[in-house]
């Protein structure tokens, strides 16, 4: 029974970019964070150090910088499609490309109804994510948005659940649900609007958490999910992860106080941690 | 030559408290995180291991949660005062009270121009800080900001300055300015609109950044403290800090292509780091 | 076409737990983080809200604590294989479940030569994992160690490898090669000795990493690997992630100064990441 | 009543640096961050926009990667010395230079008893610090440890403390210690043996942590304090910061069982936090 070399991947991570577009009327400002992950021939580089076949990460690099003065003009999901396949095209021992992408979110500040043309405040942790794979087999365009941190103060219980001897859990019909959630679709396309489909797609994810009413984390999970797939033939499908982000009662009443719904502790961890994939049959 | 105890301090520390405030069209989300920090009579614990003057950080923590109930109902310097106050009154044995205080940025939604009444989304990484200081000679309050980051495209500049043999940065009258300011300011009086000022002390700050014709970080920083000085006549003083999150052009020109400020990579370390205070005479 | 619930895991992350075992000379701390992620018959939870099939993430986490009295008495992967089957054969619901267990690195202290009978200091930030999978196919156990921070001085090259337009990176037959390792190996049983093998493999993993001439990351990481499967009858595969931590040499040239690989930018970004599995045939 | 400058700093931190010290017998292999903080005559550049008076903290970077070939051969002290004096000496403008040094921990990898010659693994977490301020007032030098993570499962209680109506807390006469210390102490000299000392100085405070009869975490800090001044007549003063890394013994009586000081939930927040000094009369 011999030894040999199983899957492996290298490349560049964390290429962290930032371009101005400078418009007649206001600057636009735009950071990215791209990892270059390739899969190839590269099996003499394991077994005896033949680096004939591996471009280097550095060169990696620098070829994310050198095309994005041309190519990343619009959505990043545009710009990985370029990356992926301008690695595929020049390189004849890259059999696969992934081209992960995380754009920063930063708003213009805005004084007196008006946004100022070149001055920028962070727009927070979320994030916008694309990741594109091109191979023999075709090209598949994932988008999403990471660090989605939401929270509803009430129209979310859970009860009913199996007890045992372990239980300790009060049932609840009324409590705070937060979470940081991850969330990732496919296109069944590499060829649509994805700026506007992105829009679309967080809204309709708000939306429906905000006013869904929730009897469990997966049910409002899966509620996402089937929004979206409804609501945007362009989505093959979903995938919501969804750490609970636990605000726990603080027990007043030991102090001779009422507590009804108001004083919480914030914890981190221990965390429920809820996956979940929605498709089409 | 004796040894003795010099400055020592206890407390809780990351008490992470949410609250519900409930309204009748709304509900109000806050999540603050609290700092306890005592001084006094602490001699006997130390040296030889005498509790009867502790009060266990424990207590501290339910006291907190306890008195949020009641007193935290409006803006987190309130509720640090009525804090401070608590433990001075209630405890012989200290004779300071520090109540440090941040809160974290939550925002309703918002769907077609109207407010969710009871689902949010994180307002990003800035957070408002509070410090109070209860002792003796009174009381101090200090409010800030802490991780505001921003960042301009252009109108800032860095030329004129020393050249020596470790010299290689090129001057320029055109570059990005981003910072991650830690702001904070300390009022003439526990007695004022602590929402108000610090809502108008914030777009201040904002302005005043996005319109500097800034010739270096030092010159930003000195005209953004000014410019609150000069128009909150509350504030006394005011200390930004401020660490200079370098974007630093990418050398297209070895590739032949021009970057006429337009692709540069976002680094974090190392980085200038700018502080200054800017008091009254 | 319908929609529909696709895969879905749920269960508690991050239980951190810490056990002392009173042995007749000493006292032995172990500190531990479990995640239990569990697979089964959860589809009307997601669809219609019907938890009567959910066993909840916090009686999950008592049972971890309920369970590491008598069952955590040596290995974690040990532990992992009774709480698997614990959850297995006490709910028909479950078909999978997977237990991920991440051990924190204590060390007793020693002064004069000899072991404090209680008293300890961090053994840093590696730490040892496991993963547990039980499901009708049988059990699977994966060990392994992660934040495995590596490096050598000399021996490590890099050369000979593609050029194109972007390329700026110059070869070298003499570098830094330094790593925070993630590894992890699957058994071919669940009845090996765990702690033995373990020690055995992460010495035979640093041994090999010391003393390979490295021709490139991939070099290493393959002969690495290659050694396990050498040495190790019950490793059926084991897979290396490997980010590189680029120590680049400084540029003192500049300043009329030589540098004979002495000094060094350490950076944490961007950075080559290179992952393989290595596999018996 | 008109607006000036206050205090003011500025420098460039995080300079990352690595050095291979090649010796005969094995390479030593060092890694360091160091923070520049310099005060002085810097008013105009924030009035007016001033620069001429300006070192750029781009060349104090560089400054520092150029020292380091002839200037950083043994300890982070010597080398703090060396760069502070040469800021002072070289730049009229500069009435203060601090000079902030934190060294990573690395071990030679050892097999069957022998040193590697050039492979290292990383010795954890805890780090070496030091800082060298020089002003016209003269040098002082501070050592330091910082991420000193110790624990002892016994020797420890927390008894007779107050009470009042917020107490919830139990008295223990036994209880898990743990604490991620921060330690940092003033030499009378700048001409001390730094290596030696920091040995022992650290030995001293693991020992007297070790083996102290711990009524509090005061107790234990002023312990470890005085058997530093006590045993090092180089040393002035010593600041000790103890966060108290909770073990919270988890209630198994509710599933009706004994937890004798066995089963611990370890958690991170909220902490207390207990920080003094300890001086010479």
């Amino acid at each position: 029974m011999s030894i040999k070399l199983g899957k492996n991947t290298y490349g560049k991570n964390a290429v962290n970019l930032s371009k101005i577009i400078r418009h007649p009327e206001y600057h636009e400002f735009r950071q990215i964070s791209v990892n270059v992950v390739l899969e190839g021939d590269f099996e003499t580089a394991h077994t005896i150090g033949d680096n004939t076949k591996i471009l280097p990460t550095d060169t990696q690099k620098n070829t994310v910088y050198a095309l994005a003065k041309e190519h990343f003009v619009s959505s990043i999901e545009s710009f990985g499609l370029y990356l992926a396949n301008y690695f595929i095209s020049n390189n004849p021992s890259i059999s696969q490309a992934r081209i992960e992408l995380t754009e920063h979110s930063w708003k213009r500040l805005r004084f007196d109804g008006a946004y100022h043309p070149h001055a920028y405040c962070s727009g927070g942790n979320e994030k916008h994510t694309a990741v594109i794979v091109q191979n023999d087999k075709g090209i598949t365009v994932t988008s999403g948005i990471t660090d989605l941190l939401i929270l509803k103060t009430t129209d979310s219980g859970f009860e009913h659940y199996i007890k045992d001897q372990y239980t300790t859990l009060k049932e609840t019909s009324d409590r705070i649900f937060s979470t940081q959630c991850e969330v990732s679709w496919t296109y069944n396309s590499s060829n649509v609007l994805f700026v506007e489909l992105f829009n679309g797609i967080r809204t309709t994810l708000l939306q429906t958490f905000a006013n869904h009413q929730s009897l469990s984390v997966q049910h409002t999970l899966f509620a996402m999910g089937e929004a979206v797939l409804e609501k945007y033939a362009a989505v093959n499908d979903i995938t919501l992860n969804m750490p609970n982000k636990h605000h726990i009662l603080f027990n007043l009443e030991q102090f001779g106080v009422d507590n009804k719904n108001e004083i919480f502790i914030a914890t981190d961890e221990p965390y429920g941690y809820i996956t979940g994939t929605v498709v089409r049959e």
